[in-house]
């Protein structure tokens, strides 16, 4: 073997479901050459992230090891794979980047918005196709999931063959590309595995997983039992869920027509990647809108509740020209992610109030899970019989649960989460560093860090609101009065003196009472005025806001 | 039949799951005279009410109609049902508080922070206890639910019997309270039921519900086969609940400790209540902190992850002086509510990280809901035989199924959504007005209105932050230089310009440019510095924040 180590570091998705990013090196200590495996993103949140677009994983790390950097490599084109690459390319040094077709064309368009060009991903065949970086072999080895074309990653190393998953699925009949084959897992597994970095996010999910054909029958029937309209919601990227749709559409008598951009574009991605030859007749929008409600179905996205997706509109009573009515029915064929409750009931409710049928996934029958359930995740780790299985993409539960799962069937484990550098050993993992990471925010135009206070201060003005007060001061007195200005702050009842008259009173007073004598220091004024509005505040409204205190020093 | 007419109106609770609160009146049109049962809250959210301590229901149309107002009910003394009492108590014109005896020391709790006398609360019996309420003859019907002495209402009016389910469930064995009573159910209904206005929140629920004495032997055995430390956590309400863990664990062998003040309280005013006298022995915590860990078991406040209970802090590593370690054992005997899954995850991972066994109720052995499911409510249905079921208690889509089954079932059922006066009729309910109703925040120590714009104001500063501009103006012109102050917004690169510079220099350049023919109107002047500030920060970071600006007019 060459002298060296192998180390596998997670800068995102071990601690998490989302922002999927991870590092393999070899090399001796300090030295090591890297490839990246997936730079994904996760989304924002109004109570912990306002006003942020995007949150991509912190690279600071990287930033003096670019050089070192040999390849990225996506394994399918999930936002929480792929969404990063294009923010961070540059900052990455333009490395190579390096997928299959389908998820070649999903990220070459993001590429695109950042001026990078389409010949820069390199598109290679899968397992047994290889491709050599620096001192690892790797191969994209096809597993089923929620969008075509999803991989596993076998990774050839000096210390041995190492398999990362990525997110998958054992699926026999994935309707779309292709099926859960166990001879070419097992054939990859042949010559031994070292590690099986594996994917945990249905680690709590005890049934067997179910196949993506098994849905085709039960949405058929669903659809011949209903009288009005009928649209269908799903994640734009699952191919083999429109098709599932659209087929029964089809199936039960319908035309079935798909008006929004974001699957049309999908869709172009999967017929140029040979995937879709197959997919059942649709009409165009214009003709569907003069159809009949019931011989019409529309499949449409915002199955999460999103803002300006399909299914909101529609909730909000129009989408490109489509209006749902009384009788109408609505399926969800999908999964509410955990925190997006709210905004699916949303949506939900609005339905309701137009008097349309409403079905969820709480059968069971409209919706399967692009991830390997807990049998099948034992399944996994049986046919690749690793020296060490390390989970992945997941909270801190599921990791653990599914160390334990392995442990259980006497298998080693060991729990590497984001920003721990283990050294694959022979005996197992070993952690023998911790590094920095964390999360950049995509805000506005700008990247910043997720401790750079910007994103917190926006957070107090919104729990706490904000006073500013203008000072004034001519040879180091006020001269003439303060101005306070409220945000976000209730006022006085309407009967007495308002919030803004009764600061500027009480700042005044007590700056008056010092005279000439003010604190020559800004920063002393400051605490003066702040620790007055808290006061006043305190005492007339209930709370303590964010003061912020401007001083304008005239010449005398 | 007295002349007039039987009115229901909800002003929450119709239309979301929480704040419950709802009118019934009777008389001539303009002149009825009003009973309101439950003045419960809402709980606010950091994405949609920041800095809002708790929701009440708006009131306002029932301010110039107090003289009006008979008397409050109290079903039970949950926060949805009663948390508002004493915020709106005065409001409401002081009038006659109805409960039973535990509601009555729950409720009494609440009034007494408000300097409400105890005596206020008249406490009754249950039926066929009944009180007269002006056209009313209200009377406390028994039923289970997830606290003690839950009811129904019994509402005597001269159009007929009403029943008000409140909340509640079919549970033969509750462990604390009455079980229920058909007989006791049969009764009320003998004379026939004009409405049947019922909970709704569990109408998705397809099993039939099942009893709380079930959990004993499944939580025993858990139990038992916990090696260290082991925690429970479920609402502080839950008395039978309280109860059922607490035998578990004397039952498994162990000392039982409840260290927490909310569970205390609630356990005191059962017992004041005579409702426990058979509680398992439980230890101090003083004595509970010397105990071997495998020897103990703690009941906790935290089960929806709420911030400084028990669950966080001993996820967060200390809980009056317990902590949890390696081996542990973590039981959620409670349900996540939708939008808790966050906070929830937030906590069960904490305790992951610290090598804690979590169990959640994703078995349904360890926790049973306190509502009624659909098959119970087809059940009370039948038991009451009303001439229209009217559903309440949940969002439309519960209102809209719950409707949807009692027609199923050949009844005649309305919704009656929040802000709907419905004249209930011998042949159903009609709306025949819509009321103002709403949200009313309280905010620090004032009552605020949903629509104030206030927490709005809160909500653009947190998602686009803030540039405050401030101008000295002499003579029309600006003759020194303006301050521009940035809060929530990130800063230009490091070897840039800073946005305040940049932003000074801009406004200057701008003012300048018109020199001492600055509109007179600040107005004018404000919308000329909010383009410019919005132009560049568009330009330089990608957003466009909100802008305040300050002008102060200098005396020439």
């Amino acid at each position: 073997m060459a002298d060296g180590r192998l180390i596998y570091c997670p800068l995102g998705g071990a601690g998490e479901i989302g922002m999927n990013c991870y590092l393999y090196g070899w090399g001796k200590p300090g030295a090591e050459r890297f490839i990246i495996v997936d730079l994904g993103v996760t989304f924002p949140a109004m109570d912990s992230t306002p006003g942020v677009s995007l949150i991509l994983p912190a690279i600071d790390v990287l930033r003096d090891r670019i050089d070192r950097i040999e390849a990225i490599f996506i394994t399918h084109g999930h936002e929480d794979h792929a969404g990063a690459l294009g923010h961070l390319y540059h900052m990455l040094g333009a490395p190579r980047v390096v997928t299959r077709a389908f998820t070649g064309a999903v990220v070459r368009g993001k590429l695109a918005d950042h001026g990078v060009d389409a010949d820069t991903v390199e598109v290679i065949k899968s397992y047994p196709a290889m491709t050599n970086a620096g001192p690892f072999t790797v191969g994209f080895m096809p597993v089923p999931h929620s969008i075509p074309e999803a991989s596993g990653l076998v990774i050839d190393t000096p210390a041995g063959r190492v398999v990362h998953t990525g997110d998958f699925k054992i699926d026999p009949d994935p309707v779309v590309g292709e099926p859960f084959d166990r001879a070419a897992w097992a054939d990859v597994a042949g010559t031994g595995i070292h590690a099986l970095v594996c994917d945990s996010t249905n680690v709590f999910c005890p049934a067997l997983g179910r196949s993506e054909a098994g849905l085709t029958a039960p949405v058929t029937r669903l659809i011949e039992g209903a009288g009005g309209l009928v649209v269908a919601t799903t994640f734009a990227s699952n191919v083999a869920r429109l098709k599932t749709l659209a087929q029964a559409g089809v199936d039960a008598g319908r035309s079935v027509c798909i008006p929004g951009r974001a699957m049309q574009r999908i869709l172009g991605y999967a017929r140029s990647s040979g995937l879709v030859d197959d997919f059942p007749p649709t009409v165009e929008p214009e003709d569907a809108r003069n159809m009949p409600h019931d011989t019409l179905m529309l499949i449409v996205t915002g199955s999460q509740g999103e803002r300006r997706s399909g299914s909101d509109r529609l909730a909000g009573g129009n989408y490109l020209g489509f209006q749902m009515r009384e009788g109408d029915m609505f399926l969800f064929s999908s999964k509410t992610i955990p925190g997006n409750e709210i905004s699916v009931g949303r949506i939900v409710n609005a339905l309701s109030e137009q008097g349309v049928t409403v079905i969820d996934d709480s059968t069971g029958a409209y919706h399967v899970s692009g991830h390997a359930n807990r049998p099948d995740l034992e399944a996994t780790h049986e046919i690749f019989n690793p020296a060490m299985v390390i989970p992945m993409h997941g909270e801190h539960r599921h990791l653990s649960t599914h160390a334990s799962l392995a442990r259980a069937n006497g298998r080693r484990a060991g729990i590497v989460p984001n920003g721990s550098v283990a050294e694959l050993t022979a005996s197992g993992p070993r952690i023998v560093e911790h590094i920095e990471t964390g999360r950049t925010y995509l805000d506005g135009s700008r990247l910043i860090g997720a401790f750079d206070g910007v994103v917190l201060e926006r957070l107090r003005m919104a729990t706490r609101g904000v006073v500013v007060v203008v000072l004034l001061l001519k040879d180091n007195a006020l001269p003439g009065n303060p101005l306070a200005a409220c945000m976000g702050l209730p006022d006085t009842p309407a009967n007495q003196a308002s919030l803004q008259e009764v600061l500027e009173g009480e700042i005044k007073g007590v700056l008056a009472g010092i005279g000439r004598d003010l604190p020559g220091d800004d920063d002393a004024i400051g605490q003066l005025v702040n620790r007055t509005v808290g006061k006043v505040c305190k005492n007339l409204i209930g709370r303590k806001p964010v003061v912020k205190v401007l001083i304008n020093r005239l010449a005398a």
